[in-house]
């Protein structure tokens, strides 16, 4: 007889999980290009990755491609976009409309990828009501009652790092669920709210060690 | 009797190497606060990431601390400097003046963290010559010889993903050697040329798996 956590969901490593994106993106590119069939090889030349990682990767979650003939492009693109939840469209706010934020709010490679940003916070009066792209700049006292309203569960913290912390409270305090951090700084959030940073330094620093 | 394979220098795993610049910003964020000493315990908690891993991937470089007085930060701070080799300034280009790239010639958060922009440039007559922050923006015509002549080996790609590629070739055969790309897209580089990403929709739809 199976416990009922044994018949649970097997849970996957975060590791595959962040890999899921990547592979989206490779096939995605492999759509555009008119492409229908594709094997783990390829994939694998593309990305860097080892095709027995691929394999290994999606084999957690099903069967999606026949010995011989690889993977048909669309399914499996089809499965990965229901896999990550972006068969759909999630609505996003962004906090700070500095360069960074206004780049973000105005960045185009969001759509057709599952988001889209729909409001653009600040607290400096100078820049509230400016017009950045297609957003008039909210003023943050707003922060919270908005959030709530649309019901918008993903933000996008471009704060300058010292303010970074207190926003990240307020966004989870109305509700949000996921962060990316483009503030150079860690945050602290409660476990179900997740976080990602996005910080060049990081990816740079990484690269001089070998260099 | 040693062969020459097990006399040279251990091989860190990239991941290790990866985490290094986390903890490096963290070090650097407490010595801003003025704190002088730190454990494995308080950096685990500041970061999301477990004390044992944290001693682990600093034994690997060697003895940074003592059992029971911990890490002094200012020590631990300027060993990973040096073990990442941003114990100097490096010089770096941008390519691509739009939104983004026009955001990262301007982003303050270079600045003694290890890298300086020197040179922007576009492909855009409109934007050859614009004033972006302290750039003048440089014709891409002249990438290869600017970059040969300052002998500059990082660069950043900031172009839409149809050119990104092509930009990645030229700044290789010009001598990069490390290339930090903007562009939704994986670039092709020999083995020498070491790539990272920064994608935002990889990093949310990572998030929205568990949404």
């Amino acid at each position: 007889m199976e416990s009922e956590l044994e018949a649970g969901p097997k849970e996957i490593p975060d590791i595959v999980v962040g890999r899921l994106p990547i592979y989206l993106r490779a096939l995605q590119r492999m759509l555009e290009e008119g492409r229908r069939l594709t094997s783990s090889q390829e994939l694998g030349e593309r990305l860097g990755i080892s095709a027995a990682q691929i394999r290994k990767d999606l084999s957690q979650f099903g069967e999606f491609g026949k010995q011989g003939t690889g993977y048909s492009i669309e399914f499996l693109a089809d499965q990965i976009l229901q896999i990550l939840k972006v068969n759909r469209v999630w609505d996003m706010v962004v906090v700070g409309a500095g360069d960074i934020g206004s780049a973000i709010a105005r960045y185009q490679g969001f759509a057709n990828r599952g988001f889209k940003v729909t409001m653009l916070f600040d607290n400096d009066p100078q820049k509230v009501g400016q017009v950045i792209g297609p957003f008039t700049v909210q003023d943050a006292t707003e922060l919270e009652e908005s959030i709530r309203q649309a019901e918008i569960i993903i933000a996008m913290v471009a704060t300058p790092s010292a303010d970074a912390q207190g926003v990240a409270d307020r966004l989870v305090s109305a509700g949000v669920k996921a962060i990316l951090n483009y503030a150079p700084i860690s945050l602290n959030v409660p476990e179900d709210v997740h976080v990602q940073y996005i910080d060049p330094v990081i990816h740079l620093q990484r690269m001089t060690y070998y260099l």
